[in-house]
């Protein structure tokens, strides 16, 4: 990791292209250090001025005192690269490129970014950019950007970090948290990541202490080893990364690509990992900002059941209505909640989860506190939502601080939120600061409080345990590898294949059928054939010897008259096997995640519906079996309108000896098997197909 | 339709149950009078003071001169009924009933409502409730309800009205819309609609010129059929009708039934009903004050694309992938429109849609208005989105007035949005005033804007022409119809079954074999038999008139060994068909809301997805064959992955035949094919199996 300190908090900042003009790039960086009372050294580099707002000008880099912490790039393009190796030599420590065009700007663009970066290696210098909007580093009173940065007062505010390859969105998700009365370290920018990423600056996050999370918006992860790296050590540490990814769609992908420079990945993989690791991942800005503020503020969020107060029977249902679609539990109260509860509310009040006051609260504010004390002490509930309506100032006046005071004497020890039903009632905003002081976090309707809550919930429910089993190491010849070489290299992993073996002749094959019994059947091997099924290459069903003997010269034939050039090896003869339901399990070593198995369904529908899981290969058996029951058509596995339940415990041990495969044998790229059969409970599974390809 | 307007616009009231005490029921609604200035005669009611704030209170309803336009009933629930019976002898024109514990409350509760209805229907009298929090006519100053109701300027504001069931929600809705801005000219809550419901107040605003769109929360329509023609009428006058509806959960449904006293009754066919008739349904509250705000304020939304103006790079990857999720159409620009928009930018912002003009309107503000003119002269646009990134008042200042200057110069067509993407930046309110002053929806973030303008789109894009065909009508026995007669009613209809016929004996069957050709099945007919199949009742694949001999002895003997008490009719003797793909397809006469066709793929997978459509019975061909498309398995019916394409035709002219004999036939409850084979196109569909159910 490089060195960060000379760039966060640099006891020396040089401006390059500083000016005077309102508005230009070098003018508003120094506005904002001075703004922020930055104390450090300030020095400024323009050939045409000798001082701007009073501070001296130097004409050229060259003329630089030798080991100034941070330059700020306020230069155009063209500019940047003799810039950056002036400042090289001058021993500067750090320095942030605005100007874009680069990676992203064509075959020159790449090109010279590439020097960038051969500089920025060659003296030890960090460079934040090109393409940035620089860093605000908030905590420190220091802002090395040309937006106007606000000066923010962090004390008695929970505060989270931003890191955003986009410097637009670490704008927006900055004023977003500031509108919800949070605080923020830092917000850096890293634009097209000449020589510093994300990964760097969420490093540094992780061991900021007043850092309590990391909210991050990424085109694409440069890094992902070391990004799954750190997010592992952000969770031990307690500190949620909170990711805003776009990519789900082809289309943004190409977006990214031609404003970024970067090729945007596999969405669906880089998902399963970073969750794997512990990121919260979200679909919105929104999201991204209400996650934020739960994450950061008041009690952690943990695995449980929510409890909602609320004052409408209506809203009630809705909320019925929207745990369903998002999954969020809300169970019963306990027999001694609700006999509580029932002393707590008048007659006429049903007892329900979620509760509905009714009006009642009007008239008799205590009503929250006493319906609060044996929800608290439920431990059925993780979680406490009020679903209030606000009204007016007059409504507010009667609920707000009966509420605000409530939790102040309760102190729980779970977290309370509170969601208003009526978005843009006129609350006088002490209230809401009022709740926040608390430790409450305020949200302006129910279902995003609900989702937000959602979001936590499901990491804490995340089983982040690993597989404990030792990895197994296959000695591979690189390649394509046929599928009875595959077969028998995987084999002594655990992998189950039919029973059989590979054949060079008619009078080999009889050899293995009498070993497997019949019917058998024989499917041509040879490296160059890839789909033995359209070339005739696989027979089925043969009886006996006889028919083996016919159905070889027939196999033969058939590979010959498909295309002449391919030379088979031999067959792989294998024992018919019952029929089963069938699934499909890849493996792949990918370059950039890491290890990784899909598994799903056969068939055209599973295919259409896209009904396959990506799971990580570390799993545990436990974890393999809940993700293999999130499939679309999970339900068949325990057994679905009079069909049996299938032997999912196989399954899983399959995609778990695939997995130690995995992580022992890097040089495989790929394990194909396809189709892999199950059958009832306790009766196995069986890989009827493999074909690995490997470095 | 009751005659509203004793109650909406009463030129006298009296409130039942007045009160000095500040906060009573009854006290509160004679503020909310006061407060609005309400010009007509007020008389109360309370037989313990002989004045109230100044004015007279008479001791009981007797003393109230005759023909009142409006009661208040401000009392407890058993003083409602002596109260209401009061009231109706006095000649008072409508009653409103606050008091809550009627249908809701039990068996005891459910008499008492019905009492209610029994005297409103007896003397004309109009009821609003019980269970209810009132109305507020905000166009004519009438507020009669005890919540605190705030005088309305409606001068210059798009205004919608509020009807809903909960007043909590309208309430809520009311808030929210007054914080958006808008006006709102009558709000309703009409409780358990002992004697008017939300028709008759949707009727009402109908015919308001001064109610430009109408929101509604609505647990269970209880006059389903009369809300579907005046859904048809808002829809021809223009005005959408915005609707949440809880009860898509089974909780949901639950809790409605113990709320209201009603019970709810199938949230998905309530959705296919009321979207054929022209409702826009959302799923949150939120959503509903948005569209809401779209639908009233500005330029109508119509079927087309979107244009998106941003500033971000990442933003537009994120609004591609919202727009794929949403399913909203981000069309590329004309040829011309792309080459206008070359010239309005700088060169080294690329054109495309979503458009990225980058930070470039800091220092350009006029480039909103130049690349605004080819986006709204660009016929591939229905409706443009601006997505800004506001930060802070400095920011805004730059911004807001170039959008809103160039709106105004521009007058455009289409419906301009504004999208803040960085919710919670601290925007001067005049801005946001200023906008909707002209017309542009303010959405606090981006994906809101884009969800609500899809809702509309969807709405714009519905095809809303019905089957011109005539109805066919059957002549029906009542109860359970057996298939044989089930087909003899139906194929006259156009109903496509297998070749075939009843037989009554072994001879007769051969006769129809002889006339359809071998192979056959035979299938045992019998009033009794639901399950053919369990009980041995179906024989498939006989191959000639001796094994048809024998296997008509057969069926019977395992009929009589499956239930000795069933009598067999005789069997229905058909040719086997070819294989095919299996359908489900069903037809029901709803007593609530009339006819309706559920059609989906057979098999086990389709039912665990739940892979169905409600099909409104009325829908042309072109919309049967858009819905069947819509299936989650929808791809296999245009061929997937070397499957021929289905005879889609064949199917919708079976749904659109199954609809002719619904709407011609209201005997019929329901009637049952299952399986309905499709053939490859241009082969066919046949229904295998029928059953009818009819009054």
């Amino acid at each position: 990791m490089p060195d960060l300190s000379r760039l966060l908090t640099p006891r020396s900042v040089v401006i390059v292209g500083a000016s005077s003009t309102p508005g230009a790039l070098g003018n508003s960086v120094l506005r904002n250090l001075e703004r922020h009372g930055y104390a450090g050294e300030i020095h400024l580099i323009n050939p045409k001025r000798d001082q701007i707002g009073g501070r001296p000008c130097l004409k050229t880099i060259d003329e630089l005192p030798h080991g100034i912490d941070a330059a700020v790039l306020a230069v155009p393009g063209p500019a940047v690269l003799p810039a950056v190796q002036a400042l090289a030599e001058r021993g500067v420590g750090a320095a942030i490129i605005f100007a874009a065009g680069f990676a992203e700007g064509g075959e020159e663009g790449v090109a010279a970014q590439a020097e960038v970066a051969r500089i920025a290696a060659e003296h030890g210098m960090v460079v934040e950019g090109p393409n940035c909007l620089g860093l605000v580093n908030y905590a420190a009173g220091v802002p090395l950007t040309f937006v106007e940065a606000p000066v923010l007062d962090l004390k008695d505010k929970p505060a989270a970090g931003i890191v955003s390859q986009s410097g637009a969105m670490a704008v927006v998700l900055g004023t977003m948290l500031m509108g919800k009365g949070l605080g923020i370290t830092l917000s850096v920018s890293t634009g097209n990541e000449a020589a510093s990423g994300v990964e760097d600056y969420v490093e540094h996050l992780i061991g900021d202490p007043a850092t309590l999370a990391i909210g991050m918006i990424v085109e694409q992860f440069r890094k992902p080893a070391r990004f799954l790296a750190l997010a592992e050590r952000a969770r031990a540490a307690g500190k949620h990364i909170v990711l805003l990814h776009p990519g789900t769609s082809n289309a943004a992908r190409e977006s990214a690509a031609t404003h970024t420079g970067a090729m945007a990945g596999d969405w669906q993989l880089m998902k399963a990992k970073v969750e794997r690791a512990g990121v919260v991942l979200v679909d919105s800005l929104e999201a991204l900002g209400d996650v934020l503020e739960l994450a950061v503020r008041g009690k952690p969020v943990r695995k449980g059941g929510t409890a909602v107060l609320t004052e409408s029977g209506a809203f009630k249902a809705l909320t019925l209505d929207l745990a369903e679609r998002i999954g969020l539990d809300l169970p019963a109260m306990a027999g001694e909640t609700a006999a509580a509860m029932r002393t707590a509310i008048p007659d006429f009040i049903p007892v329900s989860n979620p509760m509905d006051l009714t009006a009642q609260a009007l008239v008799d504010p205590d009503l929250y506190r006493r319906t609060m004390i044996p929800l608290l002490a439920d431990g059925n509930f993780s979680a406490l939502v009020f679903g209030i309506i606000q009204t007016d100032e007059a409504t507010s006046a009667r609920k707000f601080p009966a509420i605000i005071d409530a939790v102040k004497a309760l102190q729980p020890e779970k977290p309370v939120i509170f969601a208003g039903l009526d978005e843009g009632a006129p609350v006088p905003a002490e209230y809401i600061d009022a709740l926040r002081t608390i430790g409450i976090t305020y949200f302006p309707s129910p279902d995003r409080a609900f989702r937000a809550l959602r979001h936590l919930g499901r990491f804490a429910e995340r089983d982040f345990e690993r597989a404990g089993a030792a990895s197994v190491t296959v000695d591979l010849p690189s390649g394509v590898i046929p599928e009875y070489r595959a077969k028998q290299l995987l084999a002594p992993a655990g992998i189950p294949f039919p029973a059989g073996g590979f054949a060079k002749n008619a009078e080999e094959a009889r050899a293995v059928a009498a070993r497997t019994g019949y019917p058998v059947a024989i499917k041509a091997q040879a490296a160059a054939l890839s789909h033995k099924s359209d070339a005739g290459g696989v027979i089925l069903n043969i009886a006996d010897d006889a028919a083996l003997d016919a159905a070889w010269v027939r196999l033969h034939g058939n590979i010959a008259a498909y295309d002449a050039g391919i030379i088979v090896e031999g067959a792989q003869v294998e024992a018919m096997g019952r029929r089963g339901v069938e699934l499909i399990i890849g493996a792949r070593n990918d370059p950039d995640w890491g290890p990784v198995i899909l598994a799903g369904f056969g068939g055209v529908t599973a295919e259409l519906l896209h009904d396959v899981r990506l799971l990580p290969a570390d799993l545990t058996h436990a974890a393999i079996v809940a993700e293999l029951r999130k499939l679309k058509q999970g339900a068949l596995l325990d057994g679905y309108r009079g069909s049996p339940a299938l032997d999912v415990d196989a399954v899983a041990r399959l995609i778990s000896d695939l997995g130690r495969v995995l992580a022992g044998t890097p040089s495989i790229r790929e394990i194909d098997l396809n189709p892999v059969v199950v059958y009832p409970r306790g009766e196995g599974v069986v890989a009827l197909d493999a074909l690995i390809l490997a470095d």
